[in-house]
């Protein structure tokens, strides 16, 4: 393999640049050649690529967002689109791609690979971490830090006023931001999409808190809880307590996709890119470069994109024990 | 003056616990007793009071919110409440009173100390910067700076997918926050109570970016601007230009209220806070302690409530020609 | 069991309150009395020893520090002083131990178990990771962010300046703090007490960056690195290259120590604290908690304090790619 | 005035971006053409300049150190190297310089406008708040804000093992980061070098700390205090009271010159930029635009170099108070 393309796409995520940086360099040290692609699928179907070298990643590894930008392409998803995109590709003479990404990027590159052969292997980039094949995924430690941060804020306020906080964090199908900001942040109870907690529960929880002189709580939600938004939870519990319960809800939103990448974000995307770049060259195709118990290994992007990846149980029991 | 009280009261702001260890130490310095009053007017009719020594404010200086806690109160509004506060207040004899707040902590002193005479001096505390009386109010600082960052997170977010942003700050009738943390992110447009902007500048400020191949776009909207919450704006916007165009809102809500003080706000809280207390100690009251080109001013909460506080408007300029 | 104790021992470390929390409130849950042990094995001799409830532990979890305080005790060296200390354990019928530290302070626990048969778990609290037993301790993450942000300080200065800086990070005999530094610092080069890099390979690095136009280079030196301090080496290489070369030198010292614990380390904390007080439950005892490959493990103090912990070469391999 | 120059130089300080962006965008605002000059006067004279325009100053505002790279320049100080760069400039038809550094900088553009008639304006831009003409000086918050964090860092340390840390501070000739930081981190002492404060004073001073059951101190010492370095401190202050005392010493170094530019500098910033510009294009020359009480003002070169500025001895006796 002399040449190859790297492209980031879907969702951006704290780390990605630290993984474009480690396929870049990475091909430098082992002598292949790497274009640069802009715009995810895009940019491979209007020819925005363009060669990389050293300098071309030097002082990125700190930044938050993709350097190579990131986008959604509908273009793609046809076959016009790809035959473009081939085009392309054939006409730089790319042998292979490193694709960062998630679930959406993955499908894209299954199909591509499936209908011209060209072989893309993927680094997991997304701050849900709801992929499998990966203990963790791109810019989801980063993702965690910056909401416990707000949650930290959030409990200066909540214990000088005795009040309950709702915060919703990042998350529509995957509880993993929510569990581990909720314990990191001592919440008192946290809702995920896993597994429903119903109102009830929400409210017996307060109760037991008040009963036990807790002025203050605090209650993560995952965006995607089958309760509602956090907003719609507070709803609910409000009518259900009292109106003089003093609750407020606070929405992260994106301020948790930036930011500069924590320190284990960056070893993980270096690890990541690094490995996939090397799968790559070793004769891997259509799978997602990934870390399971500290190892690197490659899972099938059908795997990927077809298999659930469960919330660790034992963290949701020890938000209850903490909370005692 | 021998004995003294302090609390907080109204919003919580960084920097509270600043200013209460200026008051508490330097009470301790000039040898006067000071009393710890909790939850502001509330404690004050309940009794919630206790003597507070130089350790009592050991290794808070760091730490957002307030030891002292903080409420708004009801029963202070009645005359039967006042009565049970001032009754408390001589039991312990205290004589004067620091009152670390806002607007309705001050006319609540103001009030106070017209029925019973006992002297009140305030120290500005909220993130809101709406005071007359003083140049910077303390908790503004902190607020910016932790806007800011979340500003810092979002561009990355932003400029990775040529998006516009919506971000919505605090600041229900005054746009310093929205400004300040407007110039300092690089914001394209800042939309404040005091001054109007209508959504069709709004349109054309983007457009005029778009025309100048600038990708992405923040703008920033405080709370109370005329034309609506940053969601209803950017609803506006949306049907103004195109369904296509990506726009996002994000709410940064109570975060901006907690976390530990700056550097700016502890210092400012210190000597607010000390400046109170020895205005007390001279004989002021019903002022509240403010600075003023750098030297320490004393206003009659008559005026700190009763006059507007104008924003700058050199700055709303300088947001202009700054995202040229 | 019915009793226990739990202490911070040997130098503090970011997380020791969320896993102090997680041992109190593991404790309550489990309907078991927690007497918290102040100064370590010193509060032991001298009888510091309080109860906790749920209380004790509320917001705490993000502070740095210990608030059962830390210390080294010679007096715990001696017969007499293990006597005393456990005489004191015996008068409030404590039954076992939760010890949170190092090597230093297992050694202690393994010899007064030895004597007394009082059962100890331990959790590894320590920033330098260089524990056998786990993948990961209490505080390192936390400790490598922080060095990781002053690393970002200072390339700012470097790249400005086109200057070399050597930066010393903790590490007395583990390289673990540098090379997961260095790695996400995009250092050039990490010097580590596990493997010798000579003073030329040193100088031949910077040579090729130059030949590169690398204009800025950052090395990464543990404080137990063989060559000398960074202060040691910085001499060293200046002697070398050239008297014109811009060099400098920093000493990150203790700030590394202290600090808001990231989110893995208050989870790591959480899971450790709950883990050694369920295992000294179930009979465990003079073993600490640890977790190898997200899997929750118990290993002889004896094993902890002999076996090395090898450093991951993999990731100094990395090292020396990532900065072509 | 149709063409000018803007450049850093001397000591990098966060903010210089923003100051940058600020001087280009106003160019681009007011129809003036702007060239940027690499590292100082070396760029000037070895010809490293080139047109900015918008988009040259994108996205920059929050990062430190400055992308124009800075220097300090021998050859500028002969009258040869003068002469080369005023060639350089006089073939680009540039009118006029924006100079951002500090006295050093100033020196050089004084001189250069007095042989050559090229009108300079500088604007402040030195970590050490060390300039007259102007209340602080870009860089100095932020700078304090990053001590301030390492300091409270080591405060967690200092008291979980109830120890005296010494944190010298950047600042050659000036104790305003010293106080500040000390003020707002709650230190026991600030060792400044305006004010001689002799060991027995500090002996004194640790000694009632201790009377009053003070646990930990913590004391600032200025880079350039006359007593020495803080580990020149510490040892001075060992020998005087016991070997027994467990004193630590950290020195903060570089780290303080980085990072991302706070609110405040990032705003300070934009204002001495866009006044230096509007002054250069007023006619001003051979000035620094500060900000005193607010307001923009002009200080001729000669006075902020020769002119010392004062420290506020308010903040000094604020530190006594503030440590009871």
């Amino acid at each position: 393999m002399k040449r190859i393309g790297v492209f980031t796409s879907g969702g951006d995520a704290p780390g990605m640049n630290a993984c474009i940086r480690a396929v870049v360099r990475g091909a430098v040290y082992h002598g292949i050649e790497v274009y640069g692609i802009r715009r995810g699928y895009n940019g491979m179907i209007n020819g925005e690529m363009s060669k990389m070298d050293s300098h071309s990643v030097s002082n990125i590894v700190q930044r938050g967002g993709t350097i190579l930008k990131s986008a959604r392409s509908k273009e793609f998803m046809t076959p016009e689109g790809r035959k473009k995109a081939y085009a392309n590709l054939m006409d730089l003479g790319i042998e292979g791609l490193v694709a960062i990404g998630g679930n959406g990027t993955f499908t894209g590159a299954m199909i591509f690979g499936n209908e011209y052969g060209i072989p893309t292997v993927g680094a997991p980039g997304t701050i849900d971490n709801d992929l499998y094949g990966t203990d963790y995924t791109i810019g989801f430690d980063t993702a965690v830090n910056t909401a416990l941060d707000a949650i930290d804020r959030i409990r200066d306020t909540a214990s000088s006023h005795d009040r309950i906080f709702f915060i919703e964090v990042m998350g529509r199908d995957s509880g993993y931001i929510a569990v581990q900001s909720g314990i990191a942040g001592g919440a008192e109870l946290v809702m995920v999409p896993e597994v429903l907690t119903p109102i009830s529960e929400v409210v017996e929880t307060l109760k037991q808190g008040w009963s036990r002189s807790k002025s203050s709580s605090i209650i993560i939600v995952a965006e995607g809880d089958e309760e509602g938004s956090a907003q719609e939870v507070a709803d609910k519990i409000k009518r259900q307590v009292s109106e003089d319960a003093d609750i407020r809800v606070t929405t992260l939103g994106h301020t948790q996709r930036g930011g500069p990448p924590s320190a284990y974000d960056r070893i993980l995307a270096s690890r990541l890119g690094l490995g996939a770049l090397e799968g790559l060259m070793a004769g891997q195709k259509n799978v997602m470069a990934g870390i399971i118990n500290n190892d690197l290994v490659y899972t099938p992007f059908e795997d990927t994109i077809r298999l659930p990846k469960p919330i660790n149980e034992d963290l949701l029991r020890m938000v209850k024990i903490l909370s005692v």
